[in-house]
């Protein structure tokens, strides 16, 4: 057995038995190793990106990380965006990166670079592989380290001698770490904190915008008159119909200052203080009101979900969570605008959804008009690295194939990851994937007069804008193997989203949607 | 004048009035200084691998950097790739990277990142600026680093804040640095090494293989005897007819070794002894054969070109360079074939073409093929990390206007960068792509008997597989705004070849190019 060998097949015992590659010369022997071991599901992408949002879209649905390949310091390098994102999301995945042969390092060979310095940027975990027997226990490590509460990427470079030399020893994974309890005494003082009746907001961090954790904050809400906001960018909030309804924190600072306006104690689950997402002159970057008091119930890396519960039994014994009514918009009719394509999708959205949501500016009312659709997932844009839905919603359908995934894409983000499509033709994903066209990056038009920039000129505004030529997503998606079709009205888009989740495989509808400025 | 307007106003004055640009709201201010120094020219593109390619291909053809605008770490992270390109290509670009307002840097913000780590991975020159009455003085700094011989990265980090804040003073750059001469007596040396008779390769690497250093190449070659070998993948090199034709060493170990059987004496002129592009089982990686002496005329950064007309005048006096006669081959016929369409290409080049080879193994045929074409100039894949042919056509045509530039791209390497076509519809670049689509990474399965890995199964085969779906340029160009054809025989890519150089702007024509094995 060669060193890829045992790598593959310690992977698969560790339950990590999906690899999202892109590989190269370097990678050859992990890529012939893949049939010396069945259960390793490997998926092709045309470009890192894809590869390690794929990665991350896997894990967050389905609670275990997936494996990448990607090909040295380069491949490495194209893969950082999103896995800077999946860094934000505190996703587990154990990310291969192929190296040259250690001796042959010293030659500065071409792709020859400092991999090190790029896993350091990321942080995380990283280890070096220097022998095919310790291979085997380089994976077992790594996988551990991406599983280690709250999930994190574990880098594993593998040298190409390593993986070729004979004499790999395949590692005995050790169990997934139990979560790590807060301590009774800090949800004590939590609880004097939500009983005291002054103005508090619960802010809902990592891990516990899922279901027992929203039921919990939900009880506690209830009994205590406590406000409940989600972080602004959740790896995944469960919502809909029988689920509470937690608000997220908005993305501009004046709207976390207008949702936290006197509010007097705000108390941490897993979450960090709010800070704006950009700095502007003039302007705060922290969002905590002057004279809020902030508390913290659980820090990332503790089971947040299990305080929320504990606590919920402490303050709210008897009360009921607050659920989400089903409901869902009238389809509406007419020209495509930044409103009622949303409320398609709300009237729409198919049970047990997954939604991956890079709609950016076009998806402003997206948690408004699904709120009461049918129970679903949002994984949405953590890091704020452009590029993330499309890679995202692969993974996801990876990790959930009885699942329909939605994915909504504003159309400049999607051109960073767009071969993404490919790879959801060639595995039969049942994506449908709505390409939100307004022809601009309409969120820097914004930006641009909130940053105090208001006397661009023409020169500026050109780089904001996306026509000239126009991106035509169909032909694109086409092109690409995926079945696409272009909507103009509501009803379009409601007859294209309607046939397209009846169908499986993936499905790509370019919906012509005016900027929401 | 505020930081920003400093900053564009000094690179100008510095000769970068080219910005390849995908900006963020960190940036906006320096979008919206565009408009006060209207010298300044911003061609936006979608994904940041574009920026930085066509920021290595402009500075290859005009001879002096370009600028780019980067969004914060993440940004910088996806123009990674070509920028180690770029590095390898020694091309020099002044690379902005935008960040957050230094107070905004403590609060963690999703985008916040250590952007020196990625400017360590690449190495090159980085400054942070600190202030807008500095900026000027910074971009000076960072000009004055690109341009130093042999040129490289200089990264030039752009705090919001500094950008937006009032107190801009534009600094006042230097000339471009002069040549370093290389010392009379290493020439001298040369000299007898080179007059003595025995088998002797002159290695021509960065900055010798144009006109200049060519001629001078060819002239001590046919004087003394030695052999000439341009560099593997030069950043630039200038050929066809009237121009000495200077054969490039193999990509594959075993040409490199076929074609140094039995010399004495390896020159080096700018380039480094070859190494093997990657370590094989068993196979050695350095390629200099037993018994041979390695001699170095001058190093990188030294003026190799002047050294080499100075060696020239030693032992060459009187003697002409060896001319490439013009010569094409005859228009082929029949269905696509790995060899033919390379023939067209040699019969149809254009006088002055710029040719961005990221072919691959499809491309094995082109350099014999175009060696009597008429005169043009060649830009290759320096650093290997593939996705850098689209944007370095963009780049070049950029820098060279009334020069046709021919983009000829393998499948799936185009797939990492594809949406540069769109910034050539944009901006109307004559740039005439061949995409060789064999429907398959077809250097992998090459490299995957040569690593040893003969008994890959069917799971490894269908990682370097690209059919299912098949590929389809034609309409993602179209997609992107590109006119698109598609030829399956010698006939239709002469004809469409012929077609898209008659005509302006960019035109994508699909070769339907069986693998090479």
């Amino acid at each position: 057995m060669n060193g890829a060998q045992a790598l593959l097949r310690t992977l698969v015992d560790g339950g990590v038995d999906v690899c999202f590659a892109n590989p190269g010369t370097s990678e050859m022997h992990f890529v012939a190793a893949l049939d010396a071991v069945p259960e390793m599901r490997a998926v092709l992408s045309l470009f890192e990106g894809t590869v390690t949002g794929a990665a991350d879209g896997y894990a967050r649905m389905a609670d275990r990380p997936a494996a990448t390949l990607l090909h040295l310091g380069p491949g490495m390098a194209n893969g950082l965006a999103n896995l800077h994102n999946a860094r934000r999301a505190h996703t587990p995945i154990v990310n291969v990166i192929g190296d040259h042969a250690r001796y042959h390092k010293g030659f500065d060979a071409p792709l020859e670079s400092d991999i090190d310095a790029l896993t350091g940027w990321l942080r995380g975990w990283t280890r070096t592989s220097k022998s095919p027997d310790e291979l085997g226990a380089d994976a077992v490590a790594a996988i551990a380290a991406a599983r280690t509460a709250p999930g994190q990427v574990a880098n594993l470079v593998l040298p190409a001698d390593v993986s070729w030399a004979d004499g790999g020893e395949p590692g005995t994974p050790a169990d997934p770490p139990a979560p790590v309890p807060v301590d009774e005494d800090r949800i004590a003082e939590i609880a004097k904190v939500v009983r005291a009746g002054e103005p508090t907001v619960l802010l809902l961090g990592h891990g516990t915008t899922r279901d027992r954790g929203l039921v919990a904050a939900s009880r506690i809400a209830a009994a205590t008159g406590a406000k409940l906001f989600a972080e602004t960018f959740p790896a995944r909030i469960e919502r809909g119909a029988g689920l509470p309804n937690v608000e997220r924190l908005g993305y501009l600072a004046e709207q976390v200052q207008w949702q936290l306006t006197d509010v007097k104690h705000l108390v941490l689950v897993g979450a960090k203080a709010p800070v704006s997402f950009f700095a502007y002159p003039g302007k705060a970057s922290e969002l905590v009101p002057d004279g809020c008091q902030t508390h913290v119930l659980s820090v990332l890396g503790e089971d947040g979900t299990g305080a929320l519960e504990h606590l919920a039994d402490e303050v709210a014994a008897g009360v009921d969570p607050v659920r989400q009514e089903a409901t869902r918009p009238a389809l509406p009719s007419g020209p495509l605008t930044p409103q009622n394509w949303t409320e398609v999708i709300g009237a729409l959205l198919p049970e047990g959804a997954i939604v991956s949501d890079e709609a950016n500016t076009s998806g402003l009312m997206i948690p408004m008009t699904t709120a009461g659709a049918p129970r679903h997932d949002v994984l949405t844009l953590t890091g704020g690295a452009i590029g993330q839905g499309l890679p995202v919603a692969l993974g996801a359908a990876v990790a959930a194939p009885d699942r329909p995934v939605v994915c909504l894409q504003a159309d400049g983000s999607a051109m960073y990851t767009v071969s993404s499509l490919w790879t959801m033709a060639r595995e039969g994903s049942d994506v449908t994937t709505v390409v939100l066209n307004n022809r601009a990056y309409a969120i820097l038009r914004m930006e641009l007069s909130r940053v105090g920039a208001e006397a661009a000129g023409p020169k500026a505004n050109e780089l904001l804008d996306l026509s000239g030529p126009d991106l035509d997503f169909v032909r694109m998606s086409e092109g690409m193997g995926v079945p696409a079709t272009r909507a103009t009205t509501a009803e379009e888009l409601a007859d294209q989203f309607g046939k397209a989740l009846a169908e499986p495989g993936p499905h790509v509808i370019e919906a012509m949607v005016p900027p929401l400025l």
